[in-house]
């Protein structure tokens, strides 16, 4: 503790957000790989205390231990809003935790992942294999390119549920935070479709989730919802992600009765942490009025 | 950005939950002061995004930045859930953040704060004024003197609300989370009072919110309820304080309709927070009916 001269010297990843003048650090026990993909630079650790590790590019992706909230929170809540989701896109993702979760619901025919790197799903197989336990569920389809391509092709009225569970806005994630990329993920929804993106920090980017609002709406997107969830390591252990809507119901009432009654298991979402989530704080009401 | 050896050597101050196996950082412009007062050793930094940080032994009390969530969540929610707070007791609290949250509350008659060490308070008005803003106010009472003794002293059912927000359960915090403090709040308190506590991280110390739990049910208090909220400079990001009750009702109902119309500014708290912060995820309410 205290300033960097008095630590010991024992091996800790640390990732810093500069401009946030923040850094987190997981104790580590060792680096399992490294590569450079043909995209991003991918590491895998093992850590002391959070598992396997996964980095991209310096970034915390995901760890074994606390995975579950994102993934839970970036899909149960939306297809429980959503009144019959069959139709899934999933942008991103490659880790396969989020492609678990939507497999959980019965109301999904199909669901198509688009990741524009494959060596993520490769390394998620390799090191988080339970999260890659339903790739082989013929409702899944797996494929490796550029998701934003792929969405410009999507037949009008297509989908009904698109999940952006992307990297941050630098790199190969940047053009998914834009007006050009929502305005197709809007023509490729049918009506009364909700797109999901996870939207950073409320406390770090507020500025951010404003832009990325601004451009949803702009994109052609009729109602907007952001929640919130812990993540504790992603940068300020609080993270968010928005809805928007292809049509005029709200994104504040859903299947309540069904998510209460599921029958698969869940570790952070329930119905009444889904209502809970969508209770944003004043400051940040205040922020995206502006 | 990787393991430690790759980083620059620019000033942070790192806290490591060495027993977690995760570290945060604050980038740091400098050291205002530092001082062993007769309990701990206390500092304040200037840093870069976080305003002023307070250090007590090593572990960070509070930022200019995200205080105000912590101090809201302290506060608001066990004083709408009572239903007429008057007599208010604050065990610790010395930077005094939560006492300027309780005076916003008109039916509070009177709120005496013990805190064991001066110093922590005098380092505040200096470096939080904003903290410190309530302190004359003629409804305040601030004691320098040993908690567990001053509640020991306390008349039977004098109090209806006591918020204990201390350190961590270990120095001078540490006879704050036992059986036998319990017992001395239950019995000051009235019929129907509440004891809130800050209990750690819903995700690293599951253990220790057990056994506090089951203390305080040893203690004598009928009904006890977790709340969750984000504190992004504590360990995880995610912390919680617990609500235990001394009577049949529950503490799932609030004072809505008060809390909605509440004429004080909030930038964390509203109605709507306050009924989410009280959805605990599945995995925690398992842990705690084990």
């Amino acid at each position: 503790m205290g300033i960097e001269e008095k630590q010991d010297d024992s091996r800790w990843f640390t990732e810093r957000a500069d401009e946030a003048g923040m850094g987190l650090q997981l104790r580590i026990r060792g680096k399992l790989h490294e590569e450079q993909s043909d995209f991003q630079f991918l590491e895998i650790y093992e850590t002391e205390s959070f598992g396997h590790l996964m980095v991209i590019d310096g970034f915390v992706m995901l760890t074994e231990r606390d995975n579950f909230v994102y993934h839970e929170m970036m899909t149960h809540p939306v297809l429980f809003t959503h009144a019959r989701p069959r139709q899934v896109a999933i942008i991103g993702g490659g880790d396969c935790g989020s492609l678990r979760e939507v497999l959980r619901h019965d109301t999904v025919d199909s669901v198509t992942q688009v990741d524009i790197d494959e060596r993520v799903t490769r390394l998620s197989e390799q090191y988080f294999p339970e999260l890659c336990e339903s790739n082989n569920d013929p409702r899944a389809r797996l494929l490796f390119d550029d998701g934003i391509e792929w969405m410009r092709q999507a037949p009008d009225a297509s989908l009904d549920v698109i999940i952006v569970d992307s990297t941050d806005p630098v790199g190969p994630g940047e053009g998914l935070f834009n007006r050009a990329f929502y305005t197709q993920c809007y023509r490729a929804l049918a009506d009364g479709g909700i797109l999901i993106q996870q939207s950073e920090s409320p406390l770090l980017h507020l500025d951010l989730i404003q832009s990325m609002r601004e451009a949803m709406s702009n994109g052609g997107f009729d109602q907007l919802h952001t929640l919130q969830f812990p993540q504790p390591t992603y940068p300020s252990g609080w993270w968010s992600a928005t809805m928007a809507r292809k049509g005029d119901q709200g994104l504040e009432q859903f299947r309540r009765g069904d998510a209460a009654k599921r029958r698969f298991p869940t570790r952070y979402y329930s119905a009444e942490v889904h209502a809970g989530a969508l209770a944003m704080p004043p400051f940040f009401c205040q922020a995206m009025a502006r």
